[in-house]
This record gives structure tokens, sequence and C-alpha cells, in this order.
């Protein structure tokens, strides 16, 4: 269940918002909060498991600072499965034309897989970028597309892979490409690659083909 | 200030976290939940304004459900604005190109531009993802990559403008590329304009272009 809540902006009303939904045995799993200008703030959330949606809906429509609820698809729904591109602008814009094309392919058959990339420089900066990717939400794979990776970010990638994101790399320099799931020659095959094993709709399964090389 | 919290999987401890940032008078501008797992969850917050920030990191940590406290890099400062690329794979993986290419060139001098995408079909389904873009945090810049776009997702497109959202447009058959900030003919080009907007170390200024096509 997802929803946007538009309320006063005054202190602590995120902090009631949470009371009435925690209230109705509800887990939350995100929350958002979106222009904050002028004086009403627009909250968004996603829930599980509330015993009662329209009772949860009208408990929070009838609190003071509350203006207006509305139910909105999640991004789950819209967005879907992330994969992830980071690295050198050259390989990223290479791994994310291979990447976006075979999503394409998923998408129509009823699939939401999305392709989010940034391209960065120095050891430090992706690092912390690949920490950063376990901190995201929905995020399945992710594509480390360089010329040179190692030190702190072969770390990064131990760490994050023990928190169950799958990572491809490009076969470069660097201790990287020893640590990752899958190690891909090829940009757009990386690309393509990385989207089949996150797919439902795919075949290609990590389990058969994992530490190896293409 | 952003960090995460791993905290026992119990109910209401989001509402408790909630609170007590609420009482040392910070804003909660994000909340996340990831690793649902075992019986330990992780929250990761972002907030603003904290008086004193020690004093939180205290408090929150001698919650009884809190296992442990880390500061984080933000968001914001690890993947910076984000460029939201919409529509068919060919034309997205286009546009991401271009995009991608420049945004490295920024991101080289120090700032930080993401490029996210997913490829769709459909006008529901398009313009839902158009309505979704303004929930996302960080986002400045849309691009509508496809050959006919209308209907609903032209309304969507007027919607997300109204909130700040820069929307730019491939020429293209339907009413989308009539209420775009801009049109662009050439993908690459769309896409390496779209950052050149939301870059600092760019000069390309919507106000002296807006409604112009290229």
């Amino acid at each position: 269940m997802a929803f946007g809540v538009e309320t006063l902006d005054q202190p602590g009303v995120l902090a009631s918002v949470t009371r009435v939904i925690y209230e109705h045995g509800a887990n939350i799993t995100y929350v958002g909060m979106t222009e904050r200008g002028g004086d009403s703030v627009r909250l968004y959330f996603e829930v599980e498991s509330a015993a009662d949606e329209g009772a949860l809906e009208a408990a929070i429509t009838s609190l003071p600072q509350v203006v207006a609820l509305q139910r909105e698809p999640s991004f789950e729904k819209v967005f879907g499965k992330r994969v992830i591109v980071l690295g050198g602008g050259a390989q990223v814009s290479a791994v994310v034309m291979g990447a976006v094309n075979e999503a394409d392919r998923h998408n129509i058959r009823g699939e939401r897989i999305s392709v989010d990339t940034i391209p960065l420089i120095g050891e430090e900066h992706i690092a912390e970028a690949v920490r950063a990717t376990a901190r995201l939400p929905r995020v399945a794979c992710l594509v480390l597309a360089g010329s040179l990776m190692g030190g702190d970010i072969t770390e990064a990638v131990v760490e994050v892979r023990r928190k169950g994101i799958l990572v491809v790399s490009l076969k470069m320099a660097g201790s990287v490409a020893d640590v990752a799931d899958l190690v891909v020659g090829d940009p757009l095959q990386a690309g393509v690659m990385a989207v089949m094993l996150v797919a439902s709709t795919a075949k290609l399964d990590i389990e058969r083909i994992r530490g190896r090389s293409f």
C-alpha cells in the first residue's frame, strides 16, 4: 500500500503519522518527503501488512495537521527492480545501452526493470557509491564499468554482495573483477546479462555461471 | 546529516526513532528500510536542522530496540541530482548515452549528477511513471524519449512541471512536445542538454531557451 499525505509544515508531523501507522499494525518500508515549499509538505509512504487499509487511511486523514491523503502506485510497481551502473563515462554509457535495450524486452512482457547510472572518478568516490547502493531501495544488481578498480572498491563490493546484491564487473585492471559474481568483457553484453540476471522472464541463472568470465 | 540505524525487528521501531528525532528538533527528509531478514532491520535516515547532532545520535543509540548507529554520506552527496529518462528502449538508450557522457564531464569537476532510466510502453504506464518522478527524491529533469506521447502523459507532464521538474521532450508525434520546457530532435543532444540544464558547471539556462525546439 502506497500513499501520499499532504500536511501542514509543522514539526512532528512525521512522528504523528508514523505513530498512527504503527497503531494500525502496519510496517513502514519507505518514507519520502517532497515539496517543502510554502506551508505544506508532501509525505510519501509505502507500508506493508496494514490490517485494515481503509481504517488506516481514515485515521491518518483525521490527524489535525493532515490536509489530504491520496493512494499512489508504489515505486516497486512503477519502477521495479533496479540495475545500477557505476564507473567511467565511456564504459557506463556502453553498458547502459545494452541494459536499457534488454530491460525494454522484459518490461514489454510485464516486468518492471529500471537502469540507473552515475559516472564517477576516484577510488574513494566509487567505493562510497558502491556502499550507498546497499542503502537504496529495490537494487538487484550492480555493474562496475571501468578500466581500473581495486582497493577500497573491492572491499565495498564484498560488502554489498554480502547484503544480497549481485555484482557484474567488466573485464578490467584491478581486483574488483576477482570478487564479482560475473565478469563480462563487452560492455553492451555486460548490460544485457545484468538485466537478464534480475529478470523473471529471462533464463540466465547466476547459480550456473557464478565466478565465470565471458 | 545521514545515518543508518540497525534495530531489532519489532513493531513501532520506526515510530520510536522518529519520535526521538522530532524531540531533538530535526526534520526528517528521507527514511528508507533495507535488509528485512533475520531479526534485525536497517533503517536509513536523512535529517535536517538537528540542534545537536551528537545528542541526537546518543539518544537514538540509547533506545532499547537500537543495536547500532552509523553516520553515512547522504544520497544527495553520493548520487546528487537526478535526470530521469523514460520511454521507448531505442530512444532511451540513445538519450542516456548523451546524458551519461555529459554527466561525466560535470562530475569530474566535482558535481554529482546521476542518470536514471526505465523503458516502458503504453500511455497509462508512461503517465504513471511521469507522475511518480515527482515523488522520487532529487529529481531535477525528466526526458521523454519516444515516438508518440500524448493524452494522459501530457497531463502528467503539466503536473510534474508545476512541481518544479524540468521536462525535455524528443521531437515526436503527440502533444507532449507542446507542453515540454524544451524539445530536442537528436536523442544524444537531448541527453546532453538535459544534463547541462541541471549542472551548476554548465551555462545552459532554461530561462533563455524555454519553449524552443532544437
